[in-house]
């Protein structure tokens, strides 16, 4: 399985003319060696030059991890003192005639840390934008992994389920979003959750990424719980929102626009189309019922090893969308001061079409 | 409180002839502002130039948490089209002519991503450390501040009490490292740990950095936990080390040597001995014992929002500790294949000595 990726990983820097990629520890090297290593003040990267086998540069106490490594690796670790990791890695490169050398680098993983040590190893190496060889390296997801997002997403849903009971009038945004983030926890869900639960309650849910609050639910407030879980590494990323009590009439209208938005997206995702056509289909219903102004962001983003990684949906993407894809649809709209409503579901494309993860009622359900 | 931050850095750049910041989302930003943003494909920039007032350059969607900053900022927001995103950066920082510039980034922080749109928008711009100025901006902690750290180490102590009863033959580290997540939310902790617990049972303990594994607990193994919990963003980091049932005599050898270890090191912090001082002294005491080759990593590291940040206390290091330095000391011997102890505590520098912030007992405890 790696020993293919690895090969995948070979083709796309010879077809993108990458001779160097170095990775420093995130789901690309996870993706690669199925070593997971703590992204720290002590830098550790993965070297990768065509036709030479892989060279690991660690702590020594991250050594014992080798053990598991997926692929044969060769690997050189340094002391705890900060003042001979220079040196150590000006060694461990120097067999690699990186001299002028362009290295492709992921832009949001490799930071000035790695990048300072690889400098000052290689003054003369340039660096780039590793991002077309591997965006497109783990765009199609294999059986395997689909099933592990759909197992996310299962754990997902039946923690909210499990939940709802406690959400009602007078409870605060933190104490749910503390319960969801325990019940994802006993369901089953990786330690390491995607992202911390959003639970934004009243005028709070026109912000689409509200840190919860002490703020209690109130009647008539909107109320958006947007959370995730993750099996194996993989992640779901599901959005639902709630009414409490009754809500007004303009609440109520955005609420069904959202939904016709989230089924619109949905319905246009299939191979062939491209991605900003599925964006256009959500915002056409959101712009038909006259609020296109208050759907601030993208349709949705795509879901694997990352809970934002490629294909993103927005407007003017000409991506053509394939089997494989893994993506988020979650069209919103924000009345600010008022109250907001997202409707956000996971998917991956098929040869016909594609296949929903999610089957949580996108009904109005009102706590 | 945050103006006088603002001050402290504004003085601290002038020191070191800094004339430009620029902080992406993470522990500074929101120490100087009190807001917290998604680190995340689209770039966040706190931009601060030395008599300008702060420049915030977000994704609209972002725009909403700006109410609840403690400072005033100026800001520019932009749409959800990543190709307007470098127009927008350019717009935003001309009139900060910063044109041959030195700016000063984190490294730990600061990515390729956010370095590359920068450079687009000021090709002439170079880039440098910002450490000198980000370190000592957060080095001495005030009463607030050591307030939540001990409340911190009082979550995490809590929770390993109530799961300990848990804790015996057949249980596997996954389970425990679970059960020990939910406690510490149950308990209080901020959502977002420091870090995932690390469990490790038998040959795992010998491996410091170990993620979890469904290994089941034996008898004669040690078994090490390092925990942590976090109070409105501030950090605890705790480690004990256990015996499941009757240990060889070896390994209580090297429980003592630990345990004996880290007193010294807790004995030697107080106010003008250095942080090499104290590493020295941890490591005096399992060189003594015979086993300096397996204490394979520096004695410990500064903790706050950060759960490592500076000082770090590894051998060398002249760094002078001061009243309201906060750090770990958390020696440890590894025997590979065998096992391994780790006896980890957080204090602070006070005018006299030290205050460890936390009191569990440090005596080997059979389970």
């Amino acid at each position: 399985m790696t020993e293919k990726r690895f090969a995948h990983l070979h083709e796309l820097m010879k077809q993108h003319q990458l001779k160097t990629i170095i990775l420093n520890p995130g789901p690309t090297l996870a993706y690669l060696t199925g070593l997971d290593f703590h992204l720290m003040e002590r830098p550790s990267m993965l070297i990768y030059t065509l036709d030479e086998p892989p060279l690991l540069i660690l702590p020594e106490l991250e050594q014992g991890k080798l053990a598991t490594s997926r692929i044969s690796l060769r690997s050189a670790a340094y002391k705890d003192d900060p003042s001979t990791w220079v040196d150590a890695y000006r060694q461990a490169l120097a067999p690699l005639h990186l001299d002028q050398a362009t290295i492709g680098v992921e832009p949001m993983r490799m930071r000035y840390l790695e990048l300072n040590y690889i400098q000052q190893a290689v003054p003369s190496a340039e660096f780039t934008s590793a991002s077309p060889v591997t965006s497109e390296l783990r765009l199609l997801k294999e059986m395997d992994e689909i099933s592990e997002m759909r197992r996310a997403v299962q754990i997902a849903q039946r923690s909210l389920l499990d939940i709802l009971p406690l959400v009602k009038l007078g409870v605060n945004e933190k104490t749910i979003a503390a319960e969801l983030t325990i019940q994802l926890l006993r369901n089953g869900s990786d330690p390491e959750l995607p992202f911390q639960p959003i639970v934004a309650g009243g005028p709070n849910s026109a912000n689409p990424h509200l840190v919860p609050t002490g703020r209690p639910l109130q009647s008539g407030d909107l109320l958006v719980i947007d959370w995730g879980a993750r099996s194996n590494g993989y992640c779901a990323d599901l959005t639902r929102t709630f009414a409490i009590g009754e809500i007004d009439s303009e609440l109520k209208a955005i609420y069904e626009a959202v939904k016709q938005a989230n089924s619109a997206g949905r319905a246009a995702s299939k191979p062939g189309a491209t991605a900003g056509e599925v964006d256009l289909a959500a915002r056409a219903v959101i712009e038909g019922a006259g609020y296109g102004a208050f759907f601030t962001h993208r349709t949705g983003h795509g879901l694997g090893l990352e809970d934002h990684e490629p294909p993103y949906i927005f407007n003017g993407n000409s991506l053509a969308l394939r089997p494989g894809m893994t993506y988020t649809v979650e069209p919103g709209i924000y009345l600010p001061g008022r109250g907001g409503v997202r409707i956000e579901d996971n998917l991956v494309i098929t040869h016909t079409g594609c296949e929903t993860f999610s089957d949580l009622s996108r009904e109005l359900m009102i706590l």
